[in-house]
């Protein structure tokens, strides 16, 4: 069902250079596989998958409090194993996250709005907006929001259409070169893994690489808000990877849980 | 049918502080009462009325050589007699002038357009369409056209809309204060010239105190673009000064040419 020293060197080509930090990696697998109310993952199993994932296992007992001291996962103790759940606000920050992580395409949109502060002070409304909309900041004191904005009192000018030109300088802000350097380096890495895993496995290496693949995916694609390829650049690779994820996410399917659990205590 | 001390007296006030420059003053009877193909004006009429408005009459002729050389004027010799006309571009310059200073009312409008500027670069094609548009300028790189714009490779954001949210930053910046000062002291000097004037005016006297007053509303209405009302503070005095001008011109009405010319030469 496994061909382990495959799926291990796909491991090593979805860590190299650039190993998961044990706490972020922890986050990933419990918003992968342990996102849904009662889902428990036990410290045997999260430090067998750290293991695999090329990470020392002895320091995810020290994500593990972080994590807790963080209000993210608590702990409970059933006879000598501990289990671990996310807390309602690991699984609401989990839950944020993970339409975006796993939907099939890009957003689309069919309302822009322009907003425009005061050039000559401190654009404090428009941090606020950029800060809860997927927008791009223009400049000091302009945001491009895919998408309709409600008429708020913030003192910004707001204009709404269901068109709008944008030139290539737009585009290059939105989709900043370092993020498709970033996205064509995880391209490379995914396409150099591929031929390396099976058509499918539920093993616990399978779920480790499962998860990394997620984490690498991630740690990208939250680094930009979520636009429309219409405001991105004609050569942006976010898509492609896109969709190698999500065929290699196929192949390695989300496991049972308990057939987990059993896995890592043999 | 004139009172010429009242009117002498209005004459005064429309002038204190600020008196017309002479070939400003030219430009101004031109427009207002010889702006058709064929108008004419005799050197002795505009002496007349140059020096009806306290201007020194022989500086008349200094004005209209150089305007002769602008190419605003022709003249031409009838017998002991010098008439001038507008040129060609005298007539274009005034004809696209005339709609906004004779306007009832400010202009309106149910299209909005905002253009962008690639912040970190020269602004040049804003400025170019900021020229030949009635718009604001919201800092160094956005633009407020009360109006569609066609779309044009540019390289700037475009986005029109029937509906805008206007904050009072932006109304403050279509219409400055040193403008809103201006309305107020001409709003002044015509509410003190305005008991003044008689019912209805066409001696010489009453068509230079016409022009004196055409004048000094051009000179404050064209040193701002033509804006609707809502895109203006909301203590604009520019639409009272209109209506005020709109009286005073009612009662002041456009003497016949030759009869101008018959008086002038008492």
């Amino acid at each position: 069902m496994s061909n382990a020293p495959d799926l291990t060197r796909a491991v090593a080509i979805l860590t190299e250079n650039d190993p998961p930090r044990v706490w972020s990696f922890v986050v990933t697998v419990f918003g992968d596989l342990a996102q849904r109310e009662g889902d428990a993952l036990s410290g045997r199993l999260l430090a067998r998958m750290a293991d695999v994932a090329g990470l020392r296992p002895e320091t995810v007992r020290v994500a593990l409090h972080r994590l807790r001291k963080d209000g993210w996962i608590d702990s409970h103790r059933v006879g000598r194993r501990s289990d671990y759940t996310l807390t309602a606000f690991g699984r609401a920050q989990s839950a944020a996250a993970a339409p975006r992580i796993y939907s099939d395409r890009a957003p689309e949109t069919k309302e822009w709005t322009v907003l425009l502060a005061n050039p000559s002070e401190p654009a404090a409304a428009l941090a606020e907006v950029a800060n809860r909309t997927n927008a791009v900041l223009l400049g000091d004191a302009a945001l491009l929001v895919p998408n309709s904005v409600d008429e708020i009192d913030n003192g910004l000018l707001r204009i709404c259409s269901g068109e709008v030109d944008i030139p290539d300088w737009v585009r290059a802000l939105a989709g900043p070169e370092e993020i498709k350097i970033a996205y064509r380096g995880l391209h490379g890495r995914l396409q150099r893994a591929e031929p390396l895993l099976p058509d499918r496995d539920t093993s616990l290496v399978g779920a480790t690489t499962r998860v990394l693949i997620v984490h690498s995916w991630r740690r990208v694609l939250l680094r930009h808000p979520d636009l429309p390829a219409a405001l991105l650049p004609e050569d942006w690779p976010g898509e492609q990877c896109r969709r190698v994820v999500a065929d290699l996410l196929s192949r390695l399917p989300r496991p049972v849980l308990d057939t987990l659990e059993t896995l890592a205590a043999d």
